[in-house]
């Protein structure tokens, strides 16, 4: 297969990671042998566990040599790998959706790892521009590695945004849970483990956005209990007085604005907004993307639907248990960066 | 990667005709050579054109050798295989959805074909059973081909259901075509390239149903127009008297039947069921499947929406165009063969 089928499969492995590796980018990496044949699909899953193409070489490795016992620190893998590779990765192939790094930042460099590993060629979808990371296909090069770029390089961007948002203001999100109809009243929606992936990614969230509205009927937590995670501070958008008894006060180490404007205040870089139809309307053009869960079920009449007149466009779609979710932007938004 | 990883992109490829091959089954195709690398994933597309193994085979082979310039007629493409595969895909696993068929159908068989091809190993979703086509694993094995059975039989299964059911009585589904706020009134809701799709489908029904109030509210042709495919016959479920001017009746060659009753004739054995909120609910508990459409849109306030209070599992999603769609059956429903 070429270039595009080996970094699809990347890339489709980064998207299930969207959302939770904050302030890290969401990255997919696939590794093939010298014949072709795919030895590792991997993702970074989150800031503190290894990247993408530590990930790849480490479930290489173990394909190649069941025996080898990983360490999980990623330092101690990234030092166990250099010294335990024994060359079974040499002229493999790299596909990782983002340029590799270049520099020491919680693990070595990528670029250092997959000149070590001896491999023969890497694909780069979209090239790391920033300062700190930037220059790891410039250390391949030298090292002799044939690098291939400009293949699924729209995907990549589109992959890689949030990540560029981060570094020039603040990504924000809007997410929705919704039924197959639209509805979204009448108590839990999605089941157990969507909400378990909903709270991890509030877990790395550093701000969650609400109407006075929706503290007042559902009176949230907005913490990330499922997964005994860290509880992102609050906005509320409102224009009247709140209880001093709303539950999101009862969530310790957080910090819960008050204010009437719709604006987020600008210490905050990855903002999650939830909330109803209103909600939605006012935020509309605020927000960088919409995140909408769909269950599987359908309501029963006289429920209350998700109203508004906005036109998306799809990003990338997956599932939870039996609940859909997309990434979506608005339809013909110019890209903001 | 294991079987697991090659029989899932199998999977999923057929996944994407399903609902299109009738009265064939949807079957995928992966070709790995003799390292693992990939060279084709394919499937069957509709009845007529290529078994998803010639479709690999196909694929595979232009891979290998750019050159070949391959016939389009199904015969005529197994036959220049036969005689110009050349052993470029000697020692290569299969990975088929379904065993290889055993019979001259519109083809020679696939598993003569696997054997000539000089294969080393073939993995097999789910078995044949289906009187004409079974034995194609035995055919195999007495080449002395590996055959291996029992991966993904469960998700192999549930692709093959629809044409289990052609086998056993007819095979059902409910399409709806959804805004993602569920509503489905004021014009077209899905984008072209979704309509297209549909009318594929539609193409190879051989009836839709409807019930009066579809009829009356939208006047519709049911017809497969923007594919200039075959009309499906009709069946309009009322107890209504029905206008002879209605625009069903306009279309050449299609026989047209109202009944009061919302039992399927039995000569029929591919059926889409199309309807709003009422017939949805008429028709849940006699319907096999239920393919949903998500356009990319919300509404304007005050659409009607979807009213119904199904519970569904969802076995597959993909997307066409910016429009998702997912085939779903009833959550804790039974397998109905």
């Amino acid at each position: 297969m070429n270039d595009r089928f080996y970094l699809s499969l990347a890339v489709s492995e980064a998207w299930k990671y969207q959302g939770l590796t904050y302030p890290n980018p969401a990255v997919g990496c696939v590794i093939s042998d010298k014949n072709g044949a795919i030895l590792g699909v991997a993702a970074h899953k989150q800031a503190g566990l290894p990247h993408a193409e530590l990930e790849a070489v480490k479930e290489a490795l173990s394909k190649l040599n069941p025996l080898l016992v990983f360490p999980l620190e990623p330092n101690e893998l990234y030092a166990f790998i250099v010294k335990n590779h024994n060359n079974l990765l040499k002229n493999s192939t790299f596909y990782v959706t983002l340029e590799p790094c270049s520099h020491q930042g919680l693990t070595p460099p990528c670029a250092n790892l997959i000149v070590t590993i001896g491999a023969k060629s890497v694909v780069i979808g979209v090239a790391d521009n920033t300062n700190k990371a930037k220059g790891g296909a410039q250390i391949l090069k030298k090292a002799g590695i044939e690098v291939r770029t400009g293949v699924l390089s729209e995907e990549c961007n589109e992959l890689l945004e949030p990540f560029l948002l981060w570094q020039s203001k603040s990504f924000s999100f809007f997410k929705l849970a919704l039924r197959l109809d639209g509805t979204y009243d009448n108590g839990i929606i999605t089941p157990h483990e969507a909400r378990v992936f909903m709270h991890r990614i509030r877990s790395v969230c550093d701000l969650i956005v609400i109407g006075g509205e929706t503290l007042r009927a559902d009176n949230p937590l907005l913490d990330a209990r499922l997964i005994n995670g860290k509880a992102p501070d609050v906005l509320i958008c409102t224009q009247k007085a709140v209880k001093k008894e709303a539950n999101v006060f009862s969530v310790k180490n957080r910090e819960t604005i008050i204010q009437s404007g719709l604006d987020f205040p600008e210490k905050y870089k990855n903002i999650m907004v939830e909330g109803g139809s209103n909600f939605l309307r006012a935020m509309s053009d605020r927000v960088d993307r919409f995140l909408i869960f769909h269950s599987c079920d359908f309501s029963l009449k006289g429920s209350k639907k998700i109203e508004t007149d906005l036109k998306l466009k799809l990003l990338h779609q997956s599932h939870v248990d039996n609940c859909s979710f997309g990434w979506y932007r608005k339809e013909h938004s110019n890209i903001s960066i």
